[in-house]
């Protein structure tokens, strides 16, 4: 069995004829689809097969450093000679200089081939962007290059011990010195906090400049080295034992007097890092995305040739020929399609740039559909081979493992949830989202969602209606996308499955988004 | 942190006021109370601790024989000599003679503690049931006592490679000989297969006298040694490498001729091993109500202790100050009750022997629900705990991947979603279940459950319903249970918490009632 198989018909029907990335002057269908067959075949070659292993093996913490399983240093240094790391880098600092929808590709080929190798490798664009938006030109010059050409990679260190989703409460503190700053406190929850891929780490770190609340938060750059090549006070003091990502080393880093250069204004650091997190978060969606497809490829591949019970004829049937294997796969393949439908718009209203309050209102809501999906598709995969779903055998279990993380990480999504009720109902961005269904949602969709924010918009206290509204919006959201798709069904190769998967998701999707304004508007009145 | 806590409250609570134990002329609630409290102890001081170290180690397969990880042997000796393995079988052969609802509750505490010891040692109370209703008085006088003392554990085996749900493909074949049958054949994902807890192992063993289909099947009893002492012809070919369950042996067995008896008659097997089966499934219920519930435990505990955040008057707020929390945690609270209840409501009905249609209807239902019930539970658990669930050390991400076999073991959800449309919705079982409805349920839900069943029965093919119409008869039992625990709160220690849960369950129930049926009705339009 091939380990995975990007589903690169799929996501150029969702991006060219869903998501509209044509619409985009700067996007070049024909160059992404070519560049994405070549990672493709890279990913499955050389990358996915590493996956397995790596989560029997994992990463392993050996005298103070952390050690990669065998075959990921290779694939990386392979990675980076082909110039992966630097797709949409800008040329002058050694990048390729390609547009970000490339990005919206490769990502997600590269979590379905190994989800924990993307983690270790993935935070780079980010911190790219994060460096060109905030940095200073010394700073570019000297950070980004080590970055695209891979000696360098990054990580984002916000998490601390009693503050993970509460950043005022960050006790990591930097003081000024003669060359710079030096930091001091302890950091949790590091991906790839360090490796042995890459010579060198660059820290982006969160740290505390003064006492004022997250007002008093600067961001950071802080090497593993320090400029004159001896180890900087930076040391991983444990690895997380985890139920998945195991070849993905979570990392505790004490930082004890660390040398490190501010980026940004002092107290501005939340603003500087809101574009590595945010850049951290349309990955997850494709995490959510890439892990839902690949159970939809293992499952659908695996119930076509099983043979399970009898047709009416007596002859034999293969898993397919039941009804509900059958409901369980166009479930699991219309997660995965309109999970990355919505994951694609976010990417296209991203780098159209005309509708900033639409792409705040999409973020955290392909976030949360994006991983919830890939966790049900996951269940429902293994829940197709059975027993053989529960054997490492199949591999289907190590995805509903990996993709559990991707629901909590870069923000859980309840508080996606609570974000959405509190701050963006009440502001243009939810006038940017009312819009979008008014212009393409089904009949009467708009109106529910609308009529449904308004009965929020007055309570009090909105919080304990944010995940209903948040699912109330998600379905919205996805009916105005099944209509798109549907109706653009001609252009997949197999039109029958995407017209089939988007009839059942249209008429199901509507009596969902009924039942979760229910749901509303029950919760509301109890309150 | 206490490894596992037996709800005991909650469990007797259900057990007496709302699934009527008490009614039953046998029942002696304080005597099943005090027996409750002792095993309680015994299992969270002695069993659940192993359940960590069993998970990391595994149960090994060393030179042809299992292994179990550390610790087990000694436990298992000391649950034998405490005589809680002949707990319900009849004094004359060596049991306690105690009513069967004792196993309600010391089943669910014993997968509660742990799921894998259970799983080894669970078979024999349905195994001594089966030999008892359909064994000679020389089987019941030879085969029985060595279970009850805890000499002799005991096995199903059913499925065989390609043969999974589907036993008319058994091939395994039982020939006559001088002194009983020979069995050759191959037997796959046999729990306990192998084991060096007991001396010895009792093989319940499906195999064919003859090539008419499931008619000629027959159930024969296969010591792993012969009566002379020496190793009868059945060895451990392999155990399964799994997501969870890792004390657990999964067993691969190869039948090489061994010696055999047969138990009841000659191609009525399949009628045999129903008993055992029935067993089996309303464990495994219970399996889902004890990983649903210690998830409640576990996340409970964890969310009221941990500061996150702020209040409106900014001082610090503990996670349960956060209203998804609150939701997530009365969800689960929510399916672990409810889930019992349904459970226990089988189990009542099975002791008092008056209704086997409402019994027959009730068990696919118990089933399903509380097994994927307990799968929704640990990942809501996992999402309260954040990046904690994800981690080894709260230990909810083993009862992620323990629970997640429920739903596929014992007949996959699937199947017994499709028995119900297809077997039981015409006849008298579904009869039955109208008349509980009518009995019990709130206003209009008998009959939207009895107008949707119409809409099924007059499909010519309901298998494409079978999921949704499941769902609905869930929501419409579920409904009627929930009445009955509100209206017995006072009769729980914590009334406020049992009405507010509640509460919310028959206002969410009701919502999920009329939608589950509008998808029925939906997908029976489609057709």
């Amino acid at each position: 069995m091939k380990p995975y198989a990007a589903p690169l018909d799929d996501i150029f029907f969702i991006l060219n004829h869903v998501a509209g990335a044509p619409s985009l002057g700067e996007y070049d269908a024909e160059l992404t689809q070519e560049i994405a067959g070549h990672f493709a075949a890279f990913a499955e070659g050389e990358i996915a097969p590493l996956d397995e292993a790596g989560d029997r093996i994992g990463a392993q913490l050996q005298n103070g450093r952390v050690v990669m399983p065998e075959g990921f240093k290779a694939a990386y240094d392979a990675y980076v000679e082909q110039g992966w790391q630097g797709l949409t880098a800008p040329e002058d600092f050694g990048g390729q200089g390609l547009g970000a929808l490339n990005m919206a590709v490769t990502s997600e080929i590269l979590s379905g081939a190994n989800h924990s190798f993307q983690m270790v490798v993935g935070l780079v664009p980010g911190a790219i962007r994060t460096i060109l938006n905030f940095g200073t030109e010394a700073q570019k010059a000297a950070y980004i290059p080590p970055l695209t050409d891979g000696s360098t990679l990054a990580t984002m260190c916000l998490t601390e011990p009693g503050a993970g989703s509460d950043l005022a409460r960050v006790r990591c503190r930097a003081v000024p010195t003669d060359t710079g700053y030096a930091i001091t406190g302890e950091k949790i929850f590091i991906s790839g906090g360090d490796q042995d891929l890459s010579d060198k780490v660059l820290h982006l770190v969160l740290a505390r400049t003064s006492d004022n609340g997250i007002k008093g938060l600067s961001l950071f750059l802080c090497r593993s080295e320090k400029a004159d090549g001896t180890r900087n006070a930076v040391t991983v003091t444990r690895i997380e034992e985890k139920m998945g990502l195991h070849a993905s080393p979570t990392c505790q880093l004490a930082f004890d007097g660390a040398e490190a250069e501010l980026i940004g204004q002092e107290g501005k650091g939340l603003m500087a890092m809101f574009t590595l997190m945010n850049h951290a978060r349309a990955d997850v969606a494709l995490q959510g995305v890439a892990h839902a497809s690949r159970a939809y490829d293992v499952a659908s591949n695996y119930a076509k040739d099983r043979v399970q019970g009898r047709k009416d004829d007596g002859s034999p049937a293969k898993l397919t020929d039941h009804a509900d294997v059958r409901r369980m796969l166009d479930e699991i393949d219309a997660i995965a399609l309109g999970g990355r439908a919505m994951a694609h718009l976010s990417f296209v209203t991203m780098e159209g740039e005309s509708n900033p309050a639409l792409l705040e209102f999409l973020t955290p809501v392909a976030k949360v559909y994006c991983t919830d999906g890939g966790m049900t598709a996951a269940e429902l995969g293994v829940q197709v081979l059975g027993g053989y779903g529960f054997l490492q055998e199949y591999r289907l279990e190590q995805t509903y493992r990996d993709v559990r993380i991707t629901a909590i990480y870069e923000g859980a999504n309840g508080i996606h949830a609570r974000m959405l009720v509190t701050r963006l109902l009440p502001g243009p961005e939810a006038e940017a989202f009312a819009a979008f269904l008014a212009a393409e949602a089904p009949e009467g969709i708009a109106t529910l969602w609308d009529d449904t924010r308004k009965s929020v918009l007055v309570q009090s206290d909105a919080t304990p209606l944010a995940h209903d509204f948040m699912q109330l919006t998600i379905e919205c959201l996805l009916l105005a996308l099944w209509t798109r798709i549907v109706a653009q069904a001609e252009n997949h190769p197999d039109p029958e499955r995407i017209r089939r998967v988007g009839t059942m998701a249209l008429k199901r999707g509507a009596i969902r988004a009924k039942t979760a304004a229910l749901f509303v508007t029950e919760v509301a009145d109890a309150a």
